[in-house]
């Protein structure tokens, strides 16, 4: 029953993250089903939003009983393919790049990080999350092994649309950007930009007014 | 000439935060001046875009010259707010707050880190970004004392509601929200959110298609 990516709209997908989220939080608390009136409420969203979202994959819930809570969660994390282990890299060993490295919630979300990479020098060798940071020429060597095809990119603004295209050439098909610049990619790879500069930016204007 | 921010539609603001970081760019390269054309091209708009979106706040071009990159500069960060030092604090030092904190990029956006906040007692007293974590309770006296109007949320999904509509009650205007969950809060609020394990599901989705 599962869809091609491209066939479900992205604002569904992104509430599927939401509804994970909040399924993921009964069932540490030993809820067992859920109405999609209540998983709906939770998030200010409508049961029929719920439902059809969640249409897009087939037929989840039980008139009556509602959603079993911890079979939904493993079909969900099958849909995102977070059931398994994807293989990632981060590219920056500044100070973006070790917060990044250091954030404990990949693993959780079944990424397990396999190096990380800098082009300075001075920064080879060091230690990124108990990881040693190595050189960009080491990339498709690390890429191979381990079968990367996402990567997360963590370097200044000017450096982030050469590295992309290195990824790229070198069979990556997702990057999280967070790099404060939008990226140029072929349409047959996707990007997902995080920018805390941009909306802390956006924050600081929209209080601004007294 | 400046607007209120609410006149202003959101993906205007957006732009401007990345014409901004490319003005940045070019300054750093000492670069004098620069074309809306030549500001458009490198972030994939048209040369009209860039001028309307910076009519919202006064005429900035002069024909035949262009931008003064610097000046420019100047006016987009008094825009934004981030020529002067806004003060914030983040509650929740668990990975992910000390992630955020270890960020180094608030500084330079205008934005200096007076507290750092958990409710876990045994996180109390250890250093985040070599500010002592505090208990909640001593929230209205940091908010008092620093004149603090923003605050950085990164505690768990099911704690982050109650801390933000304690946040508000205290004052707080401005949330960056890194707790995976939709927060409710008033119209006088604003809240932005990142939410990076949301964008690694997203990505995991987007490219599993094969």
């Amino acid at each position: 029953m599962s869809r091609s990516p491209s066939d479900v709209p992205n604002p569904a997908v992104r509430r599927l993250s939401l509804y994970l989220r909040q399924l993921e939080t009964l069932a540490a608390t030993d809820v067992a089903t859920v109405s999609s009136r209540k998983l709906a409420q939770s998030l200010n969203l409508t049961d029929a939003q719920v439902r059809k979202d969640l249409a897009y994959f087939g037929q989840f819930g039980r008139p009556g009983v509602g959603y079993e809570v911890v079979p939904l969660i493993q079909r969900l994390r099958g849909i995102f393919g977070t059931d398994r282990t994807t293989h990632t890299l981060i590219v920056g060993a500044g100070n973006l790049g070790r917060a990044v490295a250091a954030y404990g919630g990949f693993r959780a979300k079944g990424f397990e990080l396999v190096a990380v990479f800098d082009s300075d020098e001075k920064k080879i060798g060091r230690k990124v999350a108990r990881l040693p940071v190595q050189p960009l020429e080491e990339l498709p060597e690390v890429i191979n092994k381990h079968d990367v095809r996402m990567a997360i990119l963590a370097v200044p603004a000017g450096a982030a649309q050469a590295v992309a295209d290195r990824l790229i050439e070198l069979g990556i098909r997702g990057i999280l950007n967070f790099a404060p610049t939008p990226l140029q990619v072929p349409s047959s790879v996707t990007t997902r930009s995080v920018d805390v500069a941009a909306e802390l930016e956006q924050l600081s204007f929209l209080t601004s007014a007294e």
